[in-house]
């Protein structure tokens, strides 16, 4: 295990530099300027919603968690406790940071956008970038540190798994419960300021204005954050639960995800990088500098929307081109691992890319599918939503035979290495490591979008001159964009990685035949089917609950308040955060809890064969609902935005009226629903690997 | 074998009893009066719109036929060939039976109505049971018939698999055409007619209104017939091809689900005697008689909806009741048969008519959910939509968890009987025989319910006295009411019937173990569970275009023909079932051939177990989008129904008009595309058991 532990070690070392690189940028966004005491004044009630929000959040989870901790141990080892414990504590940190920097930096994003908009994206970026590098950071020295601290025991791999439990359980909380927040948020202030109020968006007397601007964080850096913490975490354990099983040099195995991940911090931030790049920022040798800086200073100088977009993408590219350098490195170095584990990484890679690649052709506007909708707003809402359906739908061939292949290929790769199906098996979890790896750079290209967003809400609202708000825009279109990205690795790993944890769990429940037509597996594998629907209505459902209390207390606020549509009286915003965060909360225990208590239950009354079922089911259906229900969403949205750009008949016609109803429908499809089916999918599976061993063959053996 | 043939001439005997009915009942309902002279003009411009299709339709798939055909006999053998076309006649002669009655039976049952609500309602449900009793002895006489002429061969079960596939065939076009033209017509007529043209639904100024009328046979009529066609012809073969595999005593499995069938037909004439009974019908003893005619004699003299309604639901728990007890019968003298396939068959039927409350339930607008979609009409169509996709998703929960709970006490049962788990396979199958065995009474219950549509159509047209309206609605509303029930035994019987020919294709193909982590297996059920999405895509899009040449079309007459809004000038109503036709037929095409192709593709390029995969996904997954699909837009439909008994502001409210958005979404959901996946789930698994022998082990085999 000697060169196992060394991987770790550099693993470590390498997290240790990416949490070095995050306290650097956190200074250089805090430092920037703030803008004037209007935009403070704003900023610092977004400040406090969000802080109140996460509080709250992170009360309620701690509740949670210290139950499942006291069941873990329990039932299970104080160890595996421990581990959780301790992955809920990270993935809560690496939030909670991220949160707190982009509430900041939004503030700051609209004051340098007033400059240019590559100043702006700066601030933005680098906001991003700290929430990118904190999780893939804080995620690597959480693990390595308990493998570590548990080293020398035997089942040192099997604690660990309780580190991607811990991650899980915030990754749902945060994806459900953000979710929940900001599309009622969004919704409701929508509906009466938009609609019956008519003032626009962002507009300062909406009492449900600073919920919204809560709400874009919440859901986006701290949800998006913990979702993705969790299949970095999960896919690296995955694979380490699974290497250990590949061939007698399970050393090599081991080590392996982790050298990837560490090479991965690497990679990222040369990455980001070429974003910010320029002064004060990491010192790398000239002749790359030299080359860099050409590149960003033409950013620099003629910064159009089209430069930045190529920025973003050339980062993500070049962080791309760096791993699968470090990566060959690597794989070369390591004894008895074969050179096809580095064509391995590679397809998790490259099925990353074709996968967000899919997912920006369904549902940018500069396409067809989007512009189809756009084309049948003309004939009503009705149409509009069965084009949307449609389109969505049409969206999951690609990524689930892009998928399909890349399981396929990786299999097949590591069978013809190591001559086992557990060898396949592992190599379909280090596919998943692989499109992750770069998640510090991917992430950050995500994560920017909400702040870019917010800064526009703020320009708005402290009246900053029209260019800063068209700056801000661009920027926040171009998010979009890039969002589509991070939406796509998010799908396309946590299908991989539930798969692998899947693998993992069969192994350690000790299944030796898992044959489909097993008495429990056909029952089990429709009811996992059914789960994701399930889900989906639930979290569906609290959208509209709580957007309607929200609608409630803006109307009662317009009434009660004197002077409120004149500008006179000051709008109750914390009340509207209120009762977001309470609706929120309120609403995201029972489908939460659902994606933890269903595999027990089915575990421990039909039996450890229709367990496996079980996530088979989920996991299939549930991809295919979320990709469904996220491209749906953002193609309604973009369908949206190009009329606005002008076509039939523009903003206000009918075909704007029916492309409203098509956004909205899309909001809790793409902002709540869609993306909260990725953590049930992970979640589900890694319950059942941290209990696996509990489980017998069911009530209904014979 | 020789109780397997007993137990078969026994079949064949009841089946041309069936027959015996059907041509009597025939006689009886063209024998009625025809009403006056405009109603009869009406009435045959709507026969000669669904003869064109309908002649149109088997062209197509006669040519479709004959290729496949000459595939199967060249590849397989030619007695598959010939069951193969068999089946696909039986299929098409029952749709086409069902539909020449039931396009003449409307205008009868339209005549019939002005003397009386249960008249009216003898009439269409007479028409009803001709199509059920057509589908239920044509499949029968076909299999026996094939069964006795293959006597002797080994190969005897598997040459018959290929009457399934004809019929399946047929059915996927049927359902797929049918449901494109039935919405496409709708949709077109009601967006020019009513919304463009302000005139009243089934006007007969509006030149596709005859178009319309002809779709709602076309689609429910000669679809739903065919897709139940199917089902049941395969719940039968699939289980007498299990049970040669049950025990050595393989006569009497096999036999058994022939004689289930058998004495269905004597419980599904009980039940249609129960609702249609009194003079001139079938002489049952007298000490039944005298009970029966009481009862009737109730619903025709008082005829209330609700005793309509009560009669209906007795005559399909009168029928189960039968089954039940004659069934018993025949397991007990039955030799080697437990008791234990009793209660198999019991559990079907229970599932049956539990799906299809569950359905009633999420779609009937006394209850909760579609009362909260009506609710949500209020704040617009956006949370319309939301909420009724949440309905819709909610709803899949029970009867996922009743068929998996079904499937599960089979396995068992049968298990325990047989102590392997093929016995259990063979449950399965049984229970889906169950659950069809009365499917004579069920489909008569769906099946009237478009002839007393299309009688309120003709009773508009031809300004008949409002009671007669009246009388028409409150059957078409009652019609609504137990389509929920066919729609629940259409799905239910789908999954049981896919799982079932899942079992034997694994047996088929000689595949010994299937873990669920080969290799291909994953990367197959990920594709599988893609297929009903790409599938849904395709069909909704279908609509939409075809639609959208209606509009082009009615608009063109409008505009072009003198005097047609006033009444003076004559639409051509030739010119917009062609377009419909056109439309259906050519849409058709690509996702019909889909479901044929892609087993055989995946088959042979990833091999026997990834099919096996392919399967296992598609039917979880079609089963679930399935049901969201036709509960959602059952729900919606009748979400605005309740708001147009008055609530929240009734006809013509802002709610209404958001109500009106969801049931426009709704149609293809509910009559196109979800109907249409029981089918592809069907139609897949049996295609790969008829190719089951061909298929190796794949080119990425290791």
């Amino acid at each position: 295990m000697l060169q196992a532990t060394a991987s770790v070690i550099i693993a470590l070392a390498m997290g240790l530099v990416g949490v070095w690189y995050v306290l650097w940028q956190f200074k250089q966004v805090l430092s920037q300027d703030q803008g004037n005491e209007k935009m403070r004044a704003i900023a610092s009630a977004i400040q406090e919603g969000a802080s109140a929000f996460l509080n709250r959040e992170y009360r309620v989870i701690g509740i949670f968690v210290v139950i499942v901790a006291i069941v873990i141990a329990t039932f299970l080892q104080w160890q595996t406790a421990m581990s959780f414990v301790i992955g809920a504590m990270a993935s809560a940190g690496a939030g909670y940071l991220g949160m707190y920097v982009a509430v900041r930096a939004n503030v700051r994003t609209a004051a340098a956008a007033s400059e240019g908009l590559h100043q702006g994206l700066r601030v933005a970026f680098g906001s991003g970038a700290i929430m990118g590098m904190s999780v893939v950071s804080f995620s690597l020295i959480g693990m390595t540190l308990l493998y570590l601290y548990f080293s020398g025991n035997p089942n040192q791999l099997t604690y660990i798994t309780g580190f991607g439990f811990g991650a899980s359980s915030i990754a749902l909380f945060a994806r459900v419960g953000g979710g929940i927040f900001t599309k009622a948020a969004d919704v409701g202030a929508d509906l009466v300021g938009k609609v019956e109020q008519g003032i626009p968006e962002d507009d300062p007397r909406n009492p449900a204005v600073i919920a919204d601007n809560v709400g874009d964080n919440v859901g986006d850096v701290a949800g998006m954050g913990a979702d993705l913490f969790e299949s970095y975490s999960s896919s690296i354990i995955a694979a380490a639960t699974l290497g250990a099983a590949v061939s007698t040099q399970t050393a090599s195995f081991i080590g392996l995800p982790f050298l990837v991940a560490a090479v991965g911090i690497v990679a990222s931030l040369f990455g980001i990088y070429m974003v910010i790049g320029g002064e004060g920022s990491i010192r790398l040798p000239a002749f790359i500098t030299t080359r860099l800086d050409k590149h960003i200073h033409k950013i620099v100088e003629n910064a159009s929307l089209q430069d930045l977009l190529h920025a973003l993408r050339g980062s993500v590219w070049g962080a791309s081109a760096v791993i699968l350098a470090l990566s060959l490195v690597v794989v070369l170095l390591s004894p008895s691992v074969s050179f096809n584990y580095w064509l391995v990484i590679l397809v998790g890679l490259v099925a990353g890319n074709g996968i967000a690649y899919v997912t920006e052709y369904y549902t940018s506007y500069t396409e067809k599918p989007t512009q189809s909708i756009s084309n049948a707003c003309q004939t009503g809402p009705a149409t509009t939503i069965i084009q949307g359906m449609a389109v969505g739908m049409m969206s999951t061939v690609f990524p689930v035979l892009i998928t399909a292949v890349a399981i396929l290929i990786s299999i097949w790769l590591g069978h013809k290495a190591d001559g086992t199906i557990t060898a396949g098996l592992y190599a379909v979890a280090l596919a998943g490591v692989g499109m992750l790896s770069t998640l510090g750079v991917t992430l950050a290209t995500d994560a920017y979008g909400p702040v870019a967003d917010n800064a526009g809400g703020i320009a708005e609202m402290s009246h900053l001159p029209k260019e800063v708000r068209q700056r801000t825009d661009a920027l926040d279109s171009l998010g979009n964009t890039t969002a589509a990205t991070g939406k796509g690795f998010a799908i396309g790993s946590a299908v991989l990685t539930a798969l692998a944890l899947l693998a993992a769990y069969i192994t350690a429940a000790k299944i030796d035949t898992l044959s489909i037509l097993g008495p429990t597996m056909l029952p089990g594998i429709l009811i996992g089917a059914m789960l994701p629907y399930l889900f989906s209505a639930l979290t569906m459902s609290a959208v509209g609950k709580a957007a309607y209390n929200i609608v409630l207390e803006v109307r009662r606020q317009f009434k009660e308040i004197p002077g409120l549509m004149e500008g006179t009286g000051k709008p109750d915003y914390a009340a509207c955060v209120g009762i977001s965060t309470e609706g929120a909360l309120k609403e995201m225990i029972i489908p939460g809890s659902m994606a933890v208590v269903v595999p027990i239950v089915v575990g421990s009354v039909l039996g450890k064969e229709a367990l496996a079922g079980l996530l088979i089911g989920t996991t299939a259906s549930g991809f295919l609902l979320a990709v469904m229900m996220a491209n749906a969403g953002g193609a309604w949205d973009n369908a949206k935005k190009w009329i606005e750009t002008g076509q039939f008949g523009g903003k206000g016609s009918d075909a704007h009226k029916a492309a409203v109803v098509g956004d909205t429908v899309g909001d809790p499809f793409k902002d709540t629903s869609g993306p909260s089916l990725n953590i049930l999918i992970k979640l589900m599976s890694i319950v059942s690997l941290v209990f696996a061993t509990s489980f017998g063959s069911g009530w209904f053996s014979f």
